[in-house]
């Protein structure tokens, strides 16, 4: 797609003009650094995007999608501390560079940012963006909770599930396309469509997400292939084969997870069979494919031109096909 | 201060309708808990205070002043992280009385929270609070880095240490007026002149509380006296020593903190001997008079009633002699 990468490169371009040297250093340093890790930069993207669909121009979304930016790595400065992740995209985790409290406060420096960037916008326009920013910032707060709360807990049902990763994930989505539309001064109904869009959107590639740790294609996935498998994690794939599986298959799925004496190849490729035989890998299929349809649904009820309405779905494919 | 007593009882009244109960129960648990561990609620009852003092209602300032108050708490919650501080307020920190996953994502929430406060005022006066927060939040995150950075310098300045005690704490109390200035919607003018009026006492403030840690009244200081010197804080009686004393004096203050030999009574009598000998003592009891002339000077500026300056007069006096 054509027009994403140009949207990537003049948001690129933004970024650099943003991450200048202020003191104290040893708490913008940190900052620059995640910030130009590097990743996709979906979220701005999206941003861009939507306020040219909705009659915008791009360059006045810019402080809103490099908010939606900063926010996104700050929350990922601050999982990797409780994550107690090394590593992201390669590099070393900023906790590990520098120490936990640079992790703890550069993190905040970065929230605080995130709501400095909306300052150049009318009052009004203000209000809205940081309204709907606080909004799902604490969404995903609760959605990181759930997710802490979901490991040491045995009764996860399916519903609780999908609200964890709606906050965790998909609210930000949603969200980064909104703003998007209210820099373009779209209509309210047409704000609220979009958000749902990239809210629908964003489950169903989370779900997807699910689906391919355990039956993606090693070559193309980019994370191991079976990590969810072998860290126990409460999956759709999981708590799908709880809910359909016969005694026998939710027998041999805590068999096999909890039998360290397996190899770790062993052990994926068993429970993935698991997940076959009990029905649960096509159900996740199945789940993406209704929450992909149920976003383009949406795409139908905005008022914008068709060739728009095109550009959206045409985005969302690539993105269910990873190709982006 | 009969009036004090009512801002902090309706604060108080107001706090209490705030900590309602939320899912998930582990993310707003430790909020709650650590809003209601008490203190004097010195930064909102400056908020309502000021707000009338221009004329506004105290009522209408009531979510700016728990604003202050939530985002204070956030901050305490990280720096005891950050500090290691088993104890706050005589009772376990959130870090340890859960962990520092649940410290580090109720904090993050608490600063979001903080700005949600905002919500309620029209988008005006929404984006002016937001703007003096965000900035005044930036420069306590800055102060914090400072202050962990001279932990490990020996070259801090008088000059680069008035600025980390300014932005650490000073700035918050400047801010937590001008907030109220701003609901009343005082003139420009008079938002500064509060803003510095409570910048400098919050100096002076600082400053006391440097020489009080030495030279305080036990009973009456409430921490343990002579703390910053057995925990070789570098304050403004420790960086005086090192500008007006003696080769004697530095040479006397250095042997004196690093001998373990000395029981804690004595390492606390001879450097505060060394801090009167040098000069120190004397120096930082005239700059605590001089910032408090300036907040003093600083109010005939303003264009309210002579009773409503005496009346902020009076505050400082009573805060300067810890009455309050």
């Amino acid at each position: 797609m054509q027009q994403i990468e140009q949207y990537q490169k003049s948001f690129l371009a933004y970024l650099e003009g943003f991450s200048t040297v202020k003191e104290p250093n040893n708490l913008y340093q940190p900052i620059n650094y995640i910030l130009k890790l590097g990743g996709k930069r979906l979220r701005p993207v999206l941003t861009l995007m939507t306020t040219e669909v909705f009659g915008g121009e791009a360059k006045k979304a810019m402080d809103a999608a490099l908010s939606v930016e900063v926010f996104h790595n700050f929350s990922l400065v601050h999982d990797d501390i409780m994550d107690d992740a090394p590593l992201r995209r390669g590099k070393k985790t900023v906790h590990e560079k520098w120490d936990l409290n640079t992790g703890i406060l550069s993190g905040d420096a970065m929230l605080i940012l995130a709501y400095q960037l909306f300052e150049n916008y009318d009052p009004e326009t203000f209000q809205a963006l940081a309204k709907l920013f606080s909004k799902t910032a604490l969404e995903v707060c609760e959605g990181q909770q759930y997710d802490i709360d979901f490991e040491t807990r045995n009764d996860v049902t399916i519903p609780q599930y999908l609200k964890m990763i709606e906050y965790k994930t998909a609210v930000l989505v949603g969200a980064a396309m909104k703003m998007g539309a209210i820099v373009a001064k779209a209509s309210v109904k047409d704000q609220n469509a979009i958000y749902d869009f990239g809210r629908n959107l964003g489950i169903a590639f989370q779900l997807q997400d699910d689906y391919l740790d355990a039956f993606g294609n090693p070559e193309t996935f980019g994370k191991q292939v079976g990590g969810d498998i072998l860290e126990h994690k409460k999956t759709y794939l999981y708590l799908k084969t709880l809910e359909l599986g016969s005694e026998t298959d939710k027998a041999r799925l805590f068999d096999f997870i909890n039998n360290n004496a397996l190899s770790n190849d062993v052990k994926v490729n068993e429970v993935k069979t698991v997940f076959k035989a009990s029905g649960a890998a096509e159900a996740t299929q199945i789940a993406v494919e209704d929450y992909t349809e149920k976003a383009f649904g949406i795409l139908n009820t905005l008022d914008i031109s068709e060739e728009k309405k095109q550009l959206l779905r045409l985005f969302g494919e690539q993105l269910m096909n990873r190709n982006t």
